[in-house]
């Protein structure tokens, strides 16, 4: 049995924020639910695939308070679908639900409330905030370098960790590795954990662009709690331990350019067009004075790309996967880079002309005598 | 041998035209190709799928006539990724091909220009014009219901008919018939073509926006040519007879609405959530004085949707496939629309409250007792 009325876009919002967590597995049908919870002031909406879970709150008035598990799909199509008007949801002891806006009434069989699985309780302390769109941008500039096969489970995932009173977010896959850093007003926190790449991926579509929106983080041992506001979602961590990576960002170099970002990525596009579809060949980079050459070369045909950059340092010849360079190149919002090198085949060093807030680092390609 | 320069914006314009027709058959490498062909002042882009041939006219200032095939996904996705800058297209007398623009250079290997297929000659008489908006919004408003299946080859096209002054698109699939028309300004000539669904498809999106844009279209025993001034675009016909149409779309009714289209689509599309994906359950319809209702009911549950509606004759209950009445509803621009019917068992008819522009008609599904 419940009971209430809420404005259907306030309803339609709340749902597309839990759809990011609902499952596709079929095995535990309830899985594929989503819960409404109506207590006696507050409405909210849950989904919970037993790594992610998502609560949201939607403005409502309240009847009587109860709770049903409805399918998600059908409920959010038939609510997205509804007039601009205000929503009523009631159910009876059967689980029927009646959603009624306007001139339409929708009928649909709903499960007992108490069969969905509750969230993990997060307790809230060890907690750390910084602004939504921050944290969005440090993920989208990460996350393109998690480890997609399982054979290292922990490097499927991010390293959060605190310290120093920064955040760093770090990705790591057999090739390359993704860091991203900003300064956080606490001190004295030692946090590190590891978070799915998943987990990552759905709340960065949640999370807030506007600059004055927040959100804090909680953490246990087994779990980290992300509080939006309106909506909270909890993750599984992943258990085990993260490379150390801090070791592997040398500061000395042999070679070190400056180079227009947006120049280097078009021309390492380009070059890259050179090869079959699915198919990466590399592309190679030939750094003399004030001069780089990146060309590419397959049974298809040859590309040269040639721009002035500044270079320090040793003449150098040196290949890539470029989907690895564009990945990174992409990421980076700055007009101006630097990278340094220190042999052909060493791994590259993408970072700031000034500053020290994000580094990519690039396995280099052998190439053939 | 071939060479010359011409502004790379152009140059994708055209590349993006012409690769409507370019197939994906590999059985004919050479089909896989764009054409590049200079003459002393003209230099064209031609594809071909020997169904459907598309020439497109490029602005450019040619230095040697010539002409080149270059397989069309690399050379697209390199024309595109260039800077917005003049390029120069150079082809040597093995047909290697040299592309240069700015800093940036591409050496594809071609194949022979004179072996790629001719497009079909067509005769410029037999001929009719109309605005490039019109034929683009005639072909949207029935391409829905061009039949699928290959049984009935001649109904996957659509047919074209200049009658009386107008021109008539119809297609028809074994549940509907949709019908469009517009006045042309020509008188006493009289064409019957069957128009291949992928042909106008292709070319609906080829098809300027802008008022002022006009198409001639022009036609032998095989093919049409359509003539949009920059681009030509040349269809072989299907062979057959069409369905006698007009037969169909009978004056007599026993219950007509008029009904408000955004409303009736919008209680539709919702009923119709009431099934499970990919399957479309019928919805019903219950006319009677001034009310519609809409009823939808499958082991998800029910949906009820009520409409005002203004109705004369007899009260009726007539079920439909929502997938049918749907894409006629969105077809239609009209703010009020009718809609007449004769029994259960018999089609309805949506057209223009005034007028005839359109008809729509549509088969029930017999309702289970």
């Amino acid at each position: 049995m419940m009971k209430l009325t809420c404005n259907k876009t306030n309803l339609v919002n709340g749902v597309n924020i839990v759809l990011k967590a609902v499952s596709n597995r079929t095995t535990l049908p309830i899985l594929e639910c989503i819960l409404l919870q109506a207590d006696a002031n507050k409405f909210k909406l849950v989904s919970n695939d037993l790594e992610l879970g998502i609560e949201s709150q939607v403005d409502a008035t309240i009847v009587q308070p109860g709770s049903v598990a409805l399918e998600a799909r059908i409920f959010s199509e038939i609510v997205k679908k509804l007039p601009d008007s205000i929503v009523e949801i009631s159910v009876d002891e059967n689980n029927m639900t009646t959603i009624r806006c306007e001139n339409s009434q929708f009928k649909i069989a709903g499960q007992p409330g108490v069969e969905f699985p509750q969230l993990p309780e997060v307790e809230k302390n060890n907690q750390f905030s910084l602004a939504q769109v921050v944290l969005k941008d440090m993920i989208r500039q990460t996350i393109f370098s998690v480890a997609v096969e399982e054979t290292r489970q922990i490097l499927t995932g991010e390293l959060l960790e605190i310290k120093n009173g920064s955040l760093h977010i770090v990705s790591v896959d057999g090739y390359r590795v993704s860091f991203r850093k900003t300064s956080l007003s606490i001190e004295n926190e030692q946090i590190e954990v590891v978070v799915p790449g998943k987990t990552l991926n759905e709340i960065s579509k949640i999370l807030s662009s506007e600059e004055e929106d927040m959100v804090s983080l909680y953490f246990t041992d087994k779990h980290v709690l992300f509080d939006l506001g309106n909506s909270i979602v909890v993750s599984r961590l992943l258990e085990g331990e993260f490379l150390k990576y801090e070791q592997i960002f040398s500061g000395d170099y042999e070679t070190k350019i400056k180079v227009d970002r947006r120049e280097l990525l078009m021309s390492i596009e380009r070059a890259a067009l050179i090869s079959r579809e699915n198919k990466k060949n590399p592309v190679k980079m030939e750094i003399t004075q004030n001069q780089l050459v990146i060309t590419s070369n397959t049974e298809l045909g040859t590309a040269y790309e040639q721009l002035l950059i500044h270079a320090e340092g040793k003449d150098l010849i040196i290949a890539f996967n470029p989907r690895y360079l564009i990945d990174a190149l992409r990421a980076i919002e700055d007009e101006k880079i630097q990278i340094q090198f220190t042999s052909s085949l060493s791994p590259c060093i993408i970072q700031p002309i000034e500053g020290d807030e994000y580094k990519y680092l690039i396995l280099p390609i052998r190439l053939n005598a």
